[in-house]
């Protein structure tokens, strides 16, 4: 019987990916991410997603989402450029010409929407990555979607949204057949499992983080997660190594949130990411 | 003739009810709270109670209001989520599908708004709370509207607000006629009577509060306090020390602004209350 | 020949006005403002006007402006409350129902703007305070209305919108002349007169400031200013003094923000108010 | 043949420039300054454009953008007016009668952009500054329109935009070439050739900075800096010196925040400005 076994993501995985930048370089070698997320009833995961993903350092941020939502994102982080997702030839432009796109937060699960994780999903290539996230799991499952796209794939369930993908119920959800269900989704797609302890399972490696605590257990921390990993995946390039880092980080910044609050809001975690990086980065190159 | 004894509220209320998170826990643990808050004229209430909700803990908020509130909504609380309170259908489900719904900060007394307290009087039961506050209370008082669900019942008046609700003229509201006339209304209902030294009405037990300040004197504090309760419910679950002790937080973090600030701003109050929670919550599990 | 002493406002005069509150106060002891002000391209001036209003202390602050603004300050100043200044009857019940009423920052010179001036003029008595500033001034100016309330008058313009409400070349605006016209626009109006070391005349009282600093010269300030006026008049009554209080506290927390800031921003100063307040206020009653 | 020296600006431009302000002066001693930039999918630009001119110091900003960011603006710069670029009688007074006009950030290419940048070069006159940015320099490029103007003319392209305004390969980017083809396009005007170490270009000068860190390598950083030149002309006057100035605080501060932060966000610049600008300034006039 095949064996998995599970390593723990250590502190280290934060300097080894968070390496100084080059000084000759500007915002085009930091990536380019498209984040597809909100609707009417759900637009702060829009504005919370893309907000860390540009603390994270991703070069630049395009969110599409329903124009209803461009003031928010204008205020809270102008930082980011917005497109109409209706819009379909901006959108498939924007799907194009984005290193990373990541669907799915406050997204809904409406016809709109499962046309947008369709168009995702046949529109990416080989050099991009895809991070499919909350509704777009949802969607996925319900409409029996295959990950058919050559781009890099990363998904990023919680356990009810992982029974929904899998068939496994929660009780189910061991290493083996974690490994095995997500092997069937596709092979060389990397999965995120949001619980207590997350588990990362890609190719043949499982690792769980260690860290983490019951305050960041509020709405939007997924969204959070989802945008710092969009971040490190544009500027650090697809891996392994790339995604424990954003979850090692996500967590560490909320443990040290913890220390004096006893609920931490995703929006407090969020400013806190360029220090941290600073914190935990390789001094040298 | 019957005797009221009036018990002061202590701190020790609050580490009894702050109590440490497991550290296996998730968003679902920590309840989900509905506000429905808001209206043209006053927006700012919706945006005060959901932001304190939120801050206080609850795992999941929600809310109802008019839609050109939401972006309102999203930029100041991006983690709450929001239902258009015009759309029936999504209101109920709303109404049914969350353990603890607040009513009435900025409502108006519209007839919409009349139709929303109505259909949360007619939808709720026994394992949920309502929080009636502000406008909910003066269209209760206005059309006469019986107190009947069967879930936790929380009023959070302020003198002139009691007076259209108990027919006592403030004068008049003392212990004795205050304890009487709440359970003429609903002999299970929890009332928070908000005064210098407001005061908690439950079953036979009467308590009050020696805290707080006249810097609080602003508008949208009840709003903030409202928001308060919701989150204490929604994760500590309901209960006469579980109000005493969202009041009592409320009226410490006042104190403790006061000291350096001449006047209170509810905001001021809101973005504090994660760091007095896990000031005053009990170390221990 | 007549001689007018120029009494030089000393810091004493914040300790003076700013009194403890009594512990049994309400927020109904603080006040009621109404704000009108704002317009499609002076959104700003509502907000900052408004916001300054409530971290000076006042009880209650409504802002009637254009409602494409309420967005902006249920963000900005959840606190406030808004309606609409097209809606004639609610805007007259805003009117009579207000202590203070402040008009004027960003409303413009429109037909309408000059309709909600002569409104204010026409619908205020003797226990109230009209504050007139900016846009108000000119159209009083460009008019000839006449100031004709029973109300306590506040003008706050600077030379330039004194010059047109005077007939008083900039080079005239000495003390005399500038006694003069006020009287005869009306005995009883205090006028502050916006300059380097800016005036108030008030009956025969002619006072100026001495702090205050070149880097408070940034658009915004003014509107900054009607705030504190008119949440000081609210809470601490209509009287010399008051006005001198709030000219002398917007200056003094310009000047501690001016220590280390070139530029200073009225956003920056409206933050700093409730601190200053506490820091200047009299310890006891 | 003609040899090209290059300067390296040092940190005394900063005290040559930011001198101290007269105390008797008011907010037009330092400068009005209109900012034409934003669309609908680059609404932040506007906003960060805005924000940094003013918390640079200038006297009166007002941003001609589409009215859908006019709530973004109020918010977030509450203290800059606004003027719908649609109104082309509102938007020619403000060319007329601003000292300064910046025009590019996030304004997009289409139809209604290239009648901004025309009206612009074809509405400003010798005691005004135009700064071309962005958006404004693509069009220019695209559309061959000559750099006409008899006012300042500030053109400050990344390398790309560069390319497309010189038809110089960034490989041909040296400095003789630069200077040449800038001559071709007006022998009086200024480039700022955003680059690692950028460049300044302004008749036989030819300047470059030292500062600055791949941590700037963000979306809105150009944003930021056009704000920053547009507030310092508006209040120092142009000159070689003025716009060295802007260059250096904005990376000096971003090399401060860079000590602690990984990333640096152009907000977190803009809100340090009024600090940076005092610390820096020369003490005594």
């Amino acid at each position: 019987m095949e064996v998995v076994v599970m390593e723990k993501i250590s502190k280290n995985v934060l300097s080894q990916v968070i390496t100084p930048r080059d000084p000759e370089s500007y915002k085009g070698n930091y990536g380019k991410v498209l984040i597809i997320a909100g609707s009417t009833q759900f637009g702060g995961a829009a504005v919370m997603c893309s907000s860390a993903a540009i603390h994270s350092g991703a070069g630049l941020v395009t969110v599409a989402t329903t124009p209803e939502k461009f003031t928010a994102i204008n205020v809270k982080i102008p930082e980011a450029m917005t497109i109409d997702y209706h819009d379909k030839k901006a959108l498939l432009t924007g799907i194009i010409n984005n290193q990373v796109i990541a669907i799915g937060p406050g997204l809904g699960t409406s016809t709109i929407a499962k046309g947008l994780v369709k168009a995702v999903l046949n529109n990416t290539k080989t050099d991009q990555t895809v991070i499919l996230d909350a509704s777009a799991l949802t969607i996925i499952a319900d409409e029996k979607i295959p990950l058919q796209t050559t781009a890099n794939i990363i998904l990023t369930p919680h356990q009810g949204e992982w029974q929904r993908l899998s068939n496994l119920a929660i009780t189910e959800q061991i290493e083996l057949n974690n490994k095995t269900n997500l092997h069937e989704l596709n092979p060389d797609a990397l999965l995120v499992l949001k619980k207590h302890q997350s588990e990362i399972y890609y190719h043949d490696q499982v690792s769980k983080i260690t860290v983490g605590n019951p305050g960041m257990a509020t709405g939007g921390m997924g969204d959070t997660l989802t945008g710092i990993i969009a971040g490190f995946v544009a500027q650090f390039g697809f891996s392994l190594k790339t995604v424990q880092a954003s979850l090692f980080l996500h967590s560490e910044i909320g443990d040290k949130l913890n220390e004096k609050n006893y609920v931490i809001l995703p929006s407090s975690i969020i400013e806190k990411i360029p220090k941290y990086m600073a914190k935990f980065s390789s001094k040298e190159k």
